[in-house]
């Protein structure tokens, strides 16, 4: 690595943590006013506690001769010796926490509006550490799944899906709030739609630093892969975002339906993550496209399945890192060659990446899903996994913050104990 | 191009593209409450829709050969072949498709609070379009204002102009809103004041990544005129801020208006952004405060008038770019002699430079006042332009969007029909 | 200077400018509602004012020639000519303007709420001349205490000291808000958590700008100097964080507040940001911890000493550069060699650091404290500094902006009058 390189990988890391602030307004503006607060203190934990572990543990686990998490530079409590590699390392650490605090910050929003704070932040440092043992497998050179010829140029599997299916874990334990699904309920939709507009369009530029900054470096062919990487970012979310105003326009009345609208040109995006440089820009419209439609679908089983997830974290990020996964066995070519010679199924590459993503998938799947089950059923046996039905009914912001008493004129303890 | 200029290029695009964020924001927080989620919605489909329409055909027509627009790798679905130059090809085309989704979104505000969705949707792909003739005959080198000797460095008039014209022509075809001008009416300002402000802030750096950015490139000369460009910005938005407070205090007696801060702020860095390498700091400063002036004044007769601009789009891109075209031929002067040798009336250079200056101004506003008039004449005729009087005082977030009728616990269609 | 650093140093420097915007927001949610958009505007007025300021002559006394202020390129009027140097002198002012803004910014907080906006206007303006002679001191090369050794990578002391002393100076001579420390006052506490916790995630990132930033280009040793620093900014903030967290746990009945949030993670950064590339990341942890701590008992002292500070402005940047300058003295360590060679007591470096780091906080606190009292009587005397109590009741957005009156339907001129 050089000056160059190192420029760039900094800069776009810059800009990743910017989904920081993506994140946490996309939340917020699509929870109830009542814990608007909350879920961005959440999305604080996720960089404070959550950054704590990765630096403490993660990785070590992820990136560290596995012999040497003791003593060696990538080992526990990061800190490189003063060497002539001291930059390379420092460089991969930030870009790698950047992606790292991504994966954990997801859960966040599929949680909002019932989980306690105090669970969430013990969740937070665990689910951190659990994300950097599948971020090795697929990026450190001697991960199983690094060997196996895996392919996620820019997290579309091991963010996304790690995210989603702790995501799709934590709200089946968690269960829906309380009254999602009566029947008699007033939906009460976003509390600010344009919050949430915000937040999407950071989060859209954003991507634009990982998918891009993914080259991990600008020097020799990497420029290149990085300039066409933008162009297929921005035709995914195109192809994702006008999928989610047709199937608006068709299924809801000829209106446009916010959530539609959000969740399409996410999913479009998370849907060429994977295989970005290796996609076509026609390719890239059409499977962005394709994540948009399953990604609705998705969001439609998942409501009639009773399953709560109040900012469409599962169908964006679990379903569409499948299908990302997938479009990579399809349609990937690695024109420039640079790519680990990748071919999928429409390029006479036959079934072989497609098998070795879906393995991927699988796998870390799997794991993130198993551990965050574990992880709960711990914290519902020490009784800080739920907020109880009053404190959901008065709304964390006052129940965990005691932001709303103040604007009410009563005492928060009085007020709980009025309803009970 | 090499990965140097690339990677200039390429941060800077990312940055352009927050300018999405900018007008997001400033649009919602400058329309009434009952328009919020609309207006961001309608910049999404700017993105989107205005997107695809440029990688389908318009930067076919900008700069591709016109003799090979259904072959070659600069002609429709933009897909550059593998070659020594697909680096160049992709780094150009995203660079231009930042700039290209700027000049599309402008209009967006102007017909705010009145338009209908669908309408909508359809004009933004087709301004698209028109935008990219425009664009093609100032930069693209057989065009017939680059070959006049026309300069616009970072589209103070391809872009302004387009958005600016487009934006009148429009506001005039479709009228303004229902009780815009009663005398009766009470005046309702700003929904936000603070998420407009936030989004003039957003602007206002994000304009540092367009007028720096269009060095295109950072090796060579190109670095030393970056940074002088980004001074020049700054300068621009200074003469042009300082000039709305003083005006503001003079003509609202003694009181800060916030729309004069916001319109002399933009208009101030706008004026500027066609000579910024060839203006002195000092001249910045002048030529910001006169924008700003004429910003300003333009905006009360524009109220005289009757001319419906709900976010100021006209005062600010119009006649700012107006204003932006006349800087450079009063004002500019290639010091540097790396900028096609440009010398105007003040520096020496005659009449010449400010002749050239304004037919392109006048070319690239007709061009787009009539198209989009012929836009709107055609959507009126099937019924997708206006939103009827009674969609109007709902609102259209309620209308197209059903977003508020969750929060009145009241279906939308029995309210409409109460209506009518 | 080369291209390479210059496109290192300018995309910082916008970086840093998005500061306007996170302390914008961070502040508009952090005051009531009827000051919000007050807030705002004196940000806009800190960058126009404060800007034009520093480039008539904050520059000038900060980095001009003493004896060539008249006539220097370095002189009134920033105006390079046009020589070799040229871009050299862009970059270094550009750079420069971007942390005088911070500065000044930082004060806007500490005044809201009852402070007259036209004196704030003129103060702005002085204020940038004040804190330009401290960033000479420190950072021209021939200043005092850059050649006593002092060390301030990226503005920990001379940014936040210049604000936080301002700010204290600031509050004293205005006094509190007027019901403030009224016994029987309803807490209204912050108007938008939400907009508030935005303004800190868009500030985080920032920083990683200027702190990053501060290596003053990407060649040689200084790739490697910002790829460390990044982790040390993330490490502080981090150590902030928690420190918050854990704090209120204990003191605030097991609940979260959110200014302790906003405070700890703010200040964590300060703490590290004088010696982010001598520390480890160890100490970085460490030092953000201590600072967090000593910032929230400052808020708690100021609280009890009716020290009125709307924003934590005085917690953060004077206690958290106090403890910043501590922090290089006691834990600094230049382990490559490329940083003047400093070692502090902890690092066999004796107390001569310490005392040198001592000596700056103390002349730059003094001298801005100093001059921004004296500024205030000056304001005090001709009733340019502080609002009636019936204005401060009515709040700054109406009495200064007229924004309010609209949504009320009332006429301004006769609600004062119905209260006088």
């Amino acid at each position: 690595m050089n000056k160059d390189d190192a420029s760039w990988i900094l800069s776009n890391t810059f800009l990743i943590l910017t989904m920081q602030t993506g994140f946490g307004m996309l939340e917020t503006g699509s929870v109830s006013h009542k814990n608007v607060a909350n879920i961005m203190i959440k999305n604080c934990v996720d960089v404070t506690l959550g950054g704590l572990a990765f630096w403490i543990a993660g990785y070590a686990f992820a990136f560290g001769d596995p012999s040497r998490l003791f003593d060696g530079h990538t080992g526990f409590f990061f800190t490189p010796p003063g060497d002539a590699h001291t930059g390379t390392h420092y460089t991969h650490y930030i870009f790698q926490f950047s992606f790292a605090s991504t994966a954990t910050t997801i859960v966040s929003g599929a949680v909002a509006e019932r989980m306690k704070l105090k669970g969430y932040m013990l969740f937070s440092i665990f689910n951190t550490i659990i994300y950097s043992f599948s971020a090795g497998w697929a990026w450190c050179a001697t991960g199983f799944l690094a060997r196996l010829g895996f392919f996620d140029f820019a997290g579309g599997i091991v963010v996304h899906t790690c995210g989603g299916a702790s995501a799709l874990a934590a709200t089946i334990v968690l269960g829906p709030r309380s009254d999602r699904f009566r029947k008699d309920r007033t939906p009460d939709g976003l509390n600010s739609p344009t919050t949430a507009l915000t937040g999407i369009f950071m989060l859209w530029w954003a991507f634009l630093g990982m998918n891009c900054g993914s080259t991990y470096g600008i020097t020799d062919h990497r420029w290149i892969v990085a300039a066409k990487v933008s162009v297929i970012t921005l035709n995914g979310s195109m192809g994702g975002g006008i999928t989610g105003l047709v199937l608006s326009l068709i299924f809801k009345q000829g209106r446009i339906d916010i959530t539609y609208v959000m969740v399409s040109i996410m999913s479009g995006i998370v849907s060429i993550t994977a295989g970005c440089p290796i996609l076509s820009p026609r390719e890239a419209i059409v499977v962005g496209a394709i994540g948009a439609s399953i990604a609705l679908v998705a969001m439609h089983l998942l409501k009639r399945m009773q399953i709560d997830d109040p900012v469409g974290a599962i169908p964006v990020h679990l379903f569409g890192s499948l299908w990302s996964a997938t479009a990579v066995g399809l349609f990937g070519d690695d024109e420039f060659g640079y790519l680990g010679n990748i071919h999928g199924l429409m390029h006479k590459g036959g079934w072989h990446q497609l098998v070795v993503q879906w393995i991927g998938f699988t796998s870390i799947a799997l794991w993130n899903a198993l551990f965050t089950v574990v992880a709960f059923l711990i914290l519902k046996k020490f009784r800080l996994l739920r907020m109880s039905a009053n404190e959901e009914r008065l709304g964390a912001d006052w129940v965990e913050h005691n932001v709303c008493s103040a604007t009410f004129g009563v005492k928060l303890d009085k007020a709980l104990k009025d309803i009970n």
